[in-house]
């Protein structure tokens, strides 16, 4: 089946072939990771600095993508210049492939541009076959080394390549060793070792009903087919699809000569750290088994032992280790990851690349390295993943604990991240009872099948939020991250009881009473029963990070303002560096308790003098927030103040009223009883008032700009409150920077409109208090009509504010409240498709998380090219969920957008990659004249 | 006040304002209608034709236009230029303005680029006064025609130029004539004449609390503001508005001498039209009154004589006439209408313009003007007005039975124009009782409180639909469209009472019971109790218009195809002149009564095989519907089929299924009676099932391909039932071009993989019966994404079909089910703002019945040129409320569109429209390098 050795050396083949699909160890380096993956690259790099690595070759990942191309065949020459790069190994090692006399047997591994932990596989010893078993036994002289070698091969290669499952080899093993009395693997006499090895391969028979493949070609050929399928399967897809990696980048094949750890007690293999990760400090750390091989190390079935011990066995393997890892830190200029075998007392490297390290320890290598004059700040700023700094600011649970957690059954459900950081507390299931809990001090998680406008005050009370319904760009999960309230939403796998205090996990008999214990992952989605440890940041306490974002906000180019709900969120936003705010929504200032009611009673005045007075009674409330913003919102350097854009109510009227349903509901049940109390009339002129501004499509109803057209009331009184504070502000010589903002604009029109009513007030108050304070006018751009007739609308807005959430809404034809729910998840996640192996993606990411460059993106651009042409001093500014996406804040850099607006807990995360937007930028502005790409 | 003569030549005095402002008549022309009006231009032609014209001047709408543009005042020059062009007139008539001696009285029209009939000014014998009147006297002898004629000034000044109302004019008038006993205003003594005049200065003076005007030059000052502040008179705006007619056009002011009909019994005034307006017959006829002037031949307080009393007492004043009127209809090329006076046997001509007509005459005149080699096919296309050729299509009320019931107090409401043509019958509130009455040959209108998914098949019983909530673009109005079946949708001045089966006028006791007779205007919105008599006209026996259409067919080069939801409306379809079907949607199919249960099982299955068994019992019913359509789309000419393009299904599921709220009232009302019946288990679980695919915002929910996506088993029964029916008529040797359309695409993956889809079943059926049908493959252009990535998705389909209706909801942010009920409206209608005059309009017109240019017609052009860029063999056709509107369909032949869909009634509206819009384009083409623009 499989083809023999052709004699050819491999220059010749590649010659002949359409590409060259083969390197050897030696003609690759460290920059060739998109051909050779993570793993091959950084062999090379160590083959070619001249450190021991046993020879081997890499295919490349063209050669897994052309596989694909080609229905999963081979591309042409790809098995020929494999066979002509085993040739040179041979010659290299001395040794031969499949054959009997001192045979060469090989690893092979996938290694992929991007580390991607646990989904590839691995396969070692390969070449071991009943011929070349007899060969090594001869050769090392240790027949059960060699037997006891080939079982593990026998079953890896089963398990791996032939996909039988694990259980038998494992039983059989057991009985094997109970039938010798024998405690280890090492114990079982030679023997049996060779009845196992015969008997582990029928089981394989049995299972594939295929004769287990003795000729080592054949086992080459299957391993990297193998490898190149393990590409595609299901972890491997989801795990790019979590990271956003290409589904087309492939995987590259590595295949080295064997040394082997297990051969003798001088013998071992281990892993090492160029710095301790946990901590981040400068010291060789690592982990080492003696008498083992491969992935035994990281498998903990046996304990392995700390480096030290290498150092005081063999001190001068150690001490070349930690030549290499400094060796290796200084080409990479980065902390490593390595991955070595010992044999017989002689050190071989296997791998090394960029070591994987928690947000903390990142940043304090980064910094030690600046300090160290390994890198530049500039490089320092670039290095850090801006998502990974969430953690270093939210509770979250230890990772330990959590797992524990999972260990004992504890997860009950899992929904939609809607809110990052983690929570534990009781669980509660209205607002007012968690209001009153938390009166008391007793930590709450509240539990609501969807969260309405009633439940503003319950969420500002508790620890955290989960809710049935919903997904992660609604109100709900848009008041949490601005709260910094951890959320889960959209949890259809319980069910909760309202009337009875409860939930239960749908198709389960778990139960949840309120009172309970409950604890929720925002970051992950995951709710577990009972309470979990978790770690509190301070971002006080973190200089190194503070020192990281200072140096990122001398790069960057975009201003990072943050999104608020409520005054309460100010300090936060200061402390975290938010430079104004660029979005203070106002819509949620009207659901606090003590305003509501009047909130509603201007919403079902009957006449304008009733709204009037309504409208009246919420001016001080809202002068009284807006003074606090300004108040809060003051630059330390400067002792002037920030931007504070304030944007003028935008939500439906029925979002303030109670639920129609309920009201439904509730006359239904009095009627058919037959009352006739004041209550029902009450309920039924509600229920009436509710029915007339219900809306079919509320998100394309009377929302925004509408209703401060319809009833321009609500606007005035607005203004007055905004200018009014910032009048007595300035009185007092504070410099104020208010910006007013008109949401959900499609027409020039409608600005133009509602800045002549707001030019009348600012007028009156002139002359009512004397003086002005100057403030700036514009407009949300969140519908498409409003992004295409932007050059018209520029000309009478000052600023626009992109509105990501809602154009990627009526862009995409996506309901927020509803898509999350239905089918944009299958979309990102893949439609199951019948008689297809893989899932059909139809979306590469949820474009509400990150922008839609293609659509969404291209709007913005025109918008914000059009806007600036009409207008050259238009500020830009954006918000939404999008605004602490990286890749979407590059996105923004790149078209010179003014800044960003997000939630205060992500304003870190923003400025680094802001940063990062602007120095990859001006890198590739440097790189593009002289490459001349 | 009014500033005095200045000595100056006019052209002097233009010499040193900023502009010309004043026109001489022989100044003028035809051409000049935009700067003159219709008015002042047709004076002109008449002037320099040689026709016998009393000298005056105009005065231009730029002026007009400036005065607004000065806060209300006269612009610099202005007033100059009258007063030297008043004094050419002196010059030519040998008669002095204000002046006892031989007074000059005027005339002062409005006049507008466009006829605005009836809301603008019109003051005569402007010039009178005490002192004149006296030289009047001495100059014809005539003292009780002098004094008459002096009322008649004072009254009509007042009322018209100082706004005084008429009524006690008319009650003093009254008493004058009892107190002398005289019959007619003529027997009136002239003593009383005199006081008269006194008694009615002295009304306007009590109103006014202001001398009269005794003055010539103020008078003519008052009333040339008159007419520029009648410009924005409520009519004028609400008239421009309806007829899109800038509101910064601004009109002209034509002053011109007076001649008198009214001095004696050889003089009078009169109206005359080159061609009988009621029928088109090419002869002088109109009215005429001797002993009159101006306006009163049209005001019938008397009876005015046919042409012939004037043929019969002053046949050379007759015959003049007729020379005349047949010189301007071909110099106009136009049958016009005509205004004289004869003073004392002698002819003057006042006005010349085209004349108004019907659609039929306007039809029958163009084709008669071609046959007598006046105008080229090319113009009698381009004169008749699409949106009148409705007129001719649907049945229609009669306007005077109209206005007899609106007379006689039967109009009840009005409601939104959703659906044309006008239907009478009794009303019925269900759609079981509709089709039971209609069975029974009885014609009924049915009313409900807005159509669901169970009325469909009450509308297709019923002669018309009126509903008190819904818009013109929502489901009901789109199937009444496809229906051909008028309707009023958004009527809520009614209130419905479904249970007692009745409907209320809203605030008065006005009551409909079932069974009682209504009528409705669907091109009106209007609700009348009672029958009214219709015109039911019929397209064969029009050849008329069939010989303009066939014209219009050569001329244009958009196709026009029909839109439909039924097979039944074929045949008229076909009738009509349609080219194929652009769009079958297949929604209104699935709503079928004998198929909804099936769907609902379908819907409500819960797994895939008894989806499955569903869909294969819905099949036949599809194939039988696909081949219907098949067989009745053939080319009468070629016998080949015409392109036929079948949208799979595009419906929110819930739709579908009952009502929500009926079913929770129901479940509600059972549970609070403690029931435990079968019945209430069965609601409940349906209540379970509908609750679970309720969203918030349907339009931008579980819709179109995802829907087909989520379930491939819809899509691939509905392909599978185009393609075997086309397959079998295929095989019966028909040639036929099917096309399958996809809708709410966003992303080109979603199409790509719907397409997969499709081609795996036309595999399937070329298996199975070993043949196969060639068929096109596309997507509707809907939602912007897909507009702003049509590269992208014009590589995986072979036609776009955009959607108006969708594409503008989405664009905009308006939810068609909501924005016409509320904002969009007040929108277009403008926003009542305290302290201003006017209402302040935010959108020129409603967006889903004329195109937005600036926004949705831009992202189409822009879909267009990407999708043709990359597929240069991409058909483009759109659909939506647009495709019978003139000036869209204008943007979308200017753009290249292949085709527009509409409405079996309103294709030849657009075979007209496309033709005109090519004729206008080629002459712009032709005119644009001469000119040089």
């Amino acid at each position: 089946m499989a083809r023999q050795h052709t004699g050819l050396q491999l220059d010749d083949v590649v010659e002949r072939s359409p590409q060259k699909w083969v390197y050897l160890f030696n003609e690759g380096h460290a920059g060739m990771y998109d051909l050779l993956g993570v793993k091959g690259a950084g062999i090379a790099e160590m083959t070619n600095a001249g450190l021991p690595v046993p020879p081997g070759f890499t295919i490349t990942t063209r050669a897994c993508t052309a596989y694909y191309e080609e229905s999963q065949q081979f591309p042409q020459g790809l098995w020929k210049q494999v066979l002509a790069a085993l040739k040179t190994v041979e010659e290299q090692t001395g040794k031969h492939f499949g054959k009997k006399n001192n045979p060469l047997l090989v690893s092979v591994r996938s290694g992929a541009q991007f580390i991607m932990p646990g989904v590839m596989d691995t396969v070692l010893n390969l070449g071991m076959n009943d011929e070349t078993v007899q060969g090594l036994v001869r050769l090392n002289g240790d027949e059960r080394f060699v037997y006891d070698t080939y079982c593990r091969f026998i079953q890896m290669f089963s398990e791996v390549i032939l996909n039988v499952e694990a259980g038998e080899f494992v039983r059989l093993l057991k009985q094997y060793k109970e039938r010798a009395g024998a405690r280890t693997e090492a114990e079982i006499p030679v023997a049996d070792l060779k009845q196992l090895a015969e008997a582990f391969k029928q089981i394989a028979e049995r299972r594939t009903r295929k004769p287990f493949p003795n000729d080592a070609y054949q086992q080459l050929q299957e391993a990297i087919e193998a490898v190149f399928s393990s590409w595609n399967n299901t972890g491997a897809i989801n795990y790019r699809n979590f990271h956003k990696i290409a589904h087309t980048a492939g995987t590259a094949v590595t295949v080295q000569s064997m040394v082997f750890g297990n051969i003798s007690s001088d013998s071992g293999t281990g892993v090492a750290y160029t710095r301790n990760p946990n901590t981040g400090k400068k010291e060789l750390y690592g982990r080492y088994l003696p008498y083992a091989q491969g992935e035994e190390v990281m498998a903990r079935t046996r304990n392995p032992l700390s480096l030290q011990s290498l150092e005081k066995n063999m001190p001068q393997v150690f001490q070349e280790l930690q030549e290499i890892a400094q060796r290796l830190e200084q080409r990479y200029r980065d902390m490593q990851s390595l991955e070595f075998t010992v044999e017989k007392g002689r050190l071989y490297m296997l791998q090394t690349h960029s070591a994987y390290r928690t947000a903390l320890v990142a940043v304090n290598v980064a910094i030690d390295m600046v300090e160290e004059g390994l890198i530049s700040e500039e490089e320092a700023v670039l290095r850090i993943d801006p998502s990974q700094i969430e953690q270093l600011l939210l509770p979250r649970f230890d990772e330990a604990e959590k797992e524990r957690a999972r260990q004992e059954g504890r997860l009950l459900a899992k929904g939609v991240d809607a809110s990052p950081g983690s929570a534990s507390g009781k669980a509660v299931f209205d607002a007012n009872r968690a209001e009153q809990l938390e009166k008391a001090g007793v930590d709450v998680v509240l539990v609501r099948p969807e969260a309405t406008s009633d439940d503003v005050h319950g969420m500002i009370a508790a620890r955290g939020i989960l809710t049935v319904h919903g997904g992660a760009t609604d109100q709900t999960a848009v008041i949490a991250r601005g709260l910094g309230l951890p959320g889960v939403v959209g949890c259809h796998m319980i069910h909760v009881n309202e009337a009875e205090k409860f939930f239960q996990v749908v198709g389960s008999t778990r139960v949840v009473l309120e009172g309970d214990d409950i604890s929720i992952d925002g970051l992950t989605g995951e709710v577990f029963a009972g309470t979990i440890e978790a770690v509190h940041p301070d971002f006080d306490r973190e200089p190194g990070l503070q020192k990281l974002l200072s140096w990122a906000d001398r790069f960057r180019k975009l201003g990072v303002r943050a999104s608020i709900d409520h005054p309460r969120n100010l300090g936060r936003a200061v402390a975290f560096g938010a430079q104004g705010i660029g979005v203070c929504r106002t819509e949620h200032m009207f659901l606090e308790q003590e305003r509501l009611p009047i909130v509603q009673r201007m919403i079902l005045a009957e006449n304008k003098q009733e709204r009037q007075e309504a409208l009246d009674r919420l001016l001080p409330f809202q002068r009284s927030d807006f003074k606090a913003i300004f108040e809060a919102m003051m630059n330390p350097e400067t002792g002037e103040g920030y931007p504070v854009v304030i944007r003028l109510l935008d939500l439906p009227l029925h979002e303030f009223l109670p639920s129609y349903h309920e009201l439904l509901v509730a006359v239904t049940r009095m009627e058919t009883k037959g009352e006739h109390t004041p209550e029902l009339a009450q309920k039924r002129k509600m229920l009436e008032a509710v029915a007339a501004v219900r809306e079919a499509n509320p998100m394309l109803g009377t929302r925004g700009c509408r209703l401060g057209l319809l009833f321009p009331e609500i606007n005035i009184m607005q203004t007055r409150a905004i200018l009014e504070a910032a009048t007595e502000l300035a009185k007092q010589g504070k410099k104020l920077q208010p910006q007013i903002l008109i949401p959900l604009v499609t027409h020039v029109s409608e600005l133009q409109e509602v800045r002549r009513q707001l030019e009348a007030v600012a007028k009156e108050i002139t002359a009512e208090v004397g003086s002005t304070v100057e403030y700036k006018f514009g407009c949300m751009i969140e519908l498409p009509r409003a992004a295409l007739t932007a050059d018209q609308i520029a000309t009478v807005a000052d600023f626009f504010s992109f509105g990501s959430n809602d154009l990627t809404q009526t862009t995409f034809g996506f309901s927020r409240d509803d898509a999350e729910d239905s089918f944009l998840l299958q979309y990102v996640k893949g439609l199951r498709v019948p008689g297809m192996r893989n899932r059909i993606q139809i979306l590469p990411a949820n474009p509400f998380h990150t922008l839609d460059i293609d659509g969404v993106g291209r709007l913005i651009q025109l918008a914000a090219e059009k806007g600036r042409r009409a207008n050259p001093h238009l500020e830009l500014g954006v918000s939404g969920l999008l605004t602490n996406d990286p890749e979407s804040i590059k996105f923004f850099h790149d078209i010179g957008m003014d800044y960003v607006s997000c939630p205060p807990f992500s304003i870190p995360i923003a400025r680094l990659a802001a940063a990062q937007a602007a120095l990859s930028s001006a890198k590739k502005e440097q790189v593009l004249p002289g490459k001349g790409i």
